[in-house]
């Protein structure tokens, strides 16, 4: 049928570009196109030539190790051409068709989907990313239940768009403050290693809070609460025990759908296929994305039960977007799919994030700066303090430029280091592809031990 | 390097599945997946095998001619595999970085469209979709200028997120009406067709309406007007010749962005790169997508003037999304770019564009329905009517089940004839790829004229 060269990728190897090569390379990206949550100029980004395994190569031949798997989205690992075979059987049939066409992959995924999530929630609406699967399960839920207000967390993140970007609780919507949708409300959710009226209180008292809320904003009000499965991006904040439970019986109550996103904890990163699965709950949606085609191509999902579909089996289901169920994204995430169950990664991420933690353990003896370590599987945060009698941060929520003179020298010697990661506020993500070796995540702690000597000079 | 095995396609095309595979795979749609803006029961759909040119196949070896070219993106035509090769090229260097790493084919495609644009259009903010460009062209519209107001038309489709919704005026929104987002204003602009008082007072009235909206609405608290490069879905109706030009003149005097919507206009569809070009003005973004890649892969990107991106030399861009600048869709849209070039499809779509005019002129004597036909290049629309004194429609704006009995029958003898194209209430759109021929205008046509007997056997 088609065979990918394997020499070629040797060969893109071992061609090492002039300098100026180089440096044409980033001169057009900064001259030609913009870059996001960032100024535009000073930035000194890498030129990635190639990717394979949890290493990106750039264009001068230095490795980096990529400890965040992208943006926790490269679950697979980079490179792996199975997907790009996927990817050109599709293409060489049909590559677009208008989503009001049915293809064979789409049939497939959908049901292989089904295969996954527990419970009825058997239903995909195809999407492209983790904002538009956002956007449709809101606007599904509002449409659904006729109810107006969306219920989520401080200190979460649903993506970018207008009505995803509301819900989310982070400090990347307040630029644009005064355009927010209406009709959102955000509660609190302390964090174990901050809440300080003793762990046994935490969910109870967590609980009693989002209670009060929602008698607050009339429960006959509210269309769903939104969680992600995990918390991600804002610190990898974990449940309290019980919490999700008890959130689903609440919904039950009163009659509010629970939409849980798992855009980033979906597919293995927690050690399961959802994170919610930790939890012993079926929500009512899932929002897919990232792990999904593992950024092999944009793709994303909105699973839904039979129950809210069922609804539409003869009411017009008034969502859409050009690139629905796109077929080559389609291909990508079935094989993609495939690659999880093959190779076995969601075991190995829970094997390896119990290393991991346990690594973590001995390095907290070695570094005073490490205050806090949350994980669950390979979705991972280091929280750093100066102090950790007082646990004063080393950079707080929403650090100002001035706050984040240490963190900024430590990420810039993980990168000098050869590794790529996310580094953000006070925070040191972890959460490597799933293909990790324990080999691997020692070398990868080893250089972010080195970087956090600057921070453990700085800790009174 | 890679060869594509062209056999394979021809091997796909000469073995016809059994029935009951067909039938197993629009099952497994039907039970796995949701539907776009319908019902999800009694839907028919084509299942498309495979797709080359203007044709797509169905597991039974029927063939459709496609005559919008999906949804208006197919513009280079079907099955074109440069475009695959291109995609495994890339895949085979690197599927995906962060958006804040640099590759060759972001510098390369930013470049590209540089040179495209005119004017100082030169700094690339890549998206998904058309949404995701008009979401973030929106968000940077309000952060560049401080202001919150977002001008935009009745009858425009500007994508299906919250944000991008509401700036349309298409009643796919009204489902969701009461979570629109603030600070969106719509005003009306009337085509000619429908037009009462003279060709002559039709400029000279919407500019003024126009005038007197921004008046009340405050010019100091407006952000954006917001265009369609030339309007699409709605209906093609076409901006009275000046008004681009005249709207241009008042954004500058007020210090309102002109932000063109060439998500369906684009890339040749009329017969230019752009829309607007028609109109001898030059906006300060462009919102893109569909052409961009043809629907290859899921691909958008917002085009920002020199002077809006400057702001972000040394200020943050709040903006982002984890696909933006996708190295894959990067590398299709780069070679569709190509092919537009190559096989000089741009002004194919105008000569071909000019000899559809002429045959639908030839047809209006031969078909009473037909009351109204716009077009420039390749998107059209026919505007079927009762009565061509009294202009009676055969189905309203946003008709109902019960006003589309006529319209769907005419949609289902087009469909049974052999042919895939855009019905929405009394319009029959007409956007072949760029690619179609004169034979196969015609071919197309004849379907046409055959499913139109049926509305001209009720015209009164
Ligand atoms: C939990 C969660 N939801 C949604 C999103 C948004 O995804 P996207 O950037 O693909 O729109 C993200 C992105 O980081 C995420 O972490
Ligand atoms: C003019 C215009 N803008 C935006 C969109 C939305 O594009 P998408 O469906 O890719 O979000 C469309 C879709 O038809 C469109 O025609």
């Amino acid at each position: 049928m088609l065979f990918l060269e394997i020499k070629y990728l040797k060969m893109l190897k071992t061609i090492a570009p002039s300098k100026s090569e180089t440096e044409e390379i980033i001169q057009n990206n900064l001259d030609y196109t913009l870059f996001s949550w960032s100024k535009q100029k000073g930035s000194n980004p890498i030129a990635v030539k190639y990717g394979e395994g949890v290493y990106l190569y750039d264009y001068d031949g230095k490795r980096y190790i990529d400890f965040s798997s992208g943006l926790m989205n490269v679950n697979i690992g980079h490179g792996d051409q199975r997907v790009t075979q996927a990817v050109v059987n599709q293409m060489q049939q049909v590559a677009y068709v208008t989503p009001s066409c049915v293809t064979k992959v789409r049939g497939d995924l959908g049901k292989k989907l089904a295969e996954i999530c527990p419970g009825d929630l058997n239903k995909a609406f195809f999407t492209l990313c983790g904002a538009t699967s956002i956007e449709n399960a809101i606007k599904l839920a509002r449409l659904y239940t006729g109810r107006h207000k969306i219920l989520s967390r401080y200190q979460s993140y649903h993506g970018s768009s207008n009505g995803a970007m509301t819900a989310s609780g982070d400090p990347r919507k307040l630029p644009v403050d005064s355009q927010q949708a209406p009709n959102f409300v955000h509660f609190d959710l302390p964090y174990a290693y901050r809440w300080e009226y003793g762990n046994e209180n935490l969910l109870k008292d967590s609980i009693a809070s989002l209670e009060r809320i929602i008698a607050y904003e009339g429960p006959a009000n509210i269309a769903a609460i939104l969680l992600e499965g995990q918390s991600g991006s804002s610190g990898c904040f974990m449940y309290p025990q019980g919490y999700l439970k008890a959130v689903r019986e609440i919904c039950n109550k009163h009659g509010i759908l629970l939409i849980i996103d798992e855009v980033m904890s979906g597919f293995g990163r927690t050690g399961k296929w959802f994170g919610f699965e930790h939890h012993g709950i079926v929500p009512d949606m899932i929002a897919m994305a990232k792990g999904l085609t593992c950024g092999y191509l944009p793709f994303g999902c909105l699973m839904v039960s039979d129950k809210i579909a069922a609804r539409y089996d003869d009411n017009v289901l008034a969502l859409g977007l050009t690139y629905s169920a796109h077929p080559v994204s389609c291909a990508a995430a079935l094989e993609v799919l495939n690659i999880y169950e093959e190779d076995n990664l969601i075991e190995n991420a829970k094997e390896m994030g119990e290393y991991l933690d346990q690594r973590i353990e001995e390095m907290k003896l070695k570094h005073p700066s490490i205050g806090d370590w949350r994980n669950q599987g390979l979705l991972g945060c280091m929280e750093l303090v100066k102090n950790r009698k007082t646990k004063e941060p080393f950079a707080p929520f929403n650090a100002k430029p001035d706050e984040m003179v240490v963190m900024n020298k430590v990420a810039a010697k993980i990168k000098e280091l050869g590794m790529y990661t996310f580094v953000r506020w006070g925070f040191i993500f972890i959460a490597p592809p799933l293909i990790v070796t324990k080999d691997q995540i020692d070398e990868g702690l080893e250089l972010i031990s080195e970087a956090l000597k600057i921070a453990d000079a700085e800790v009174v």
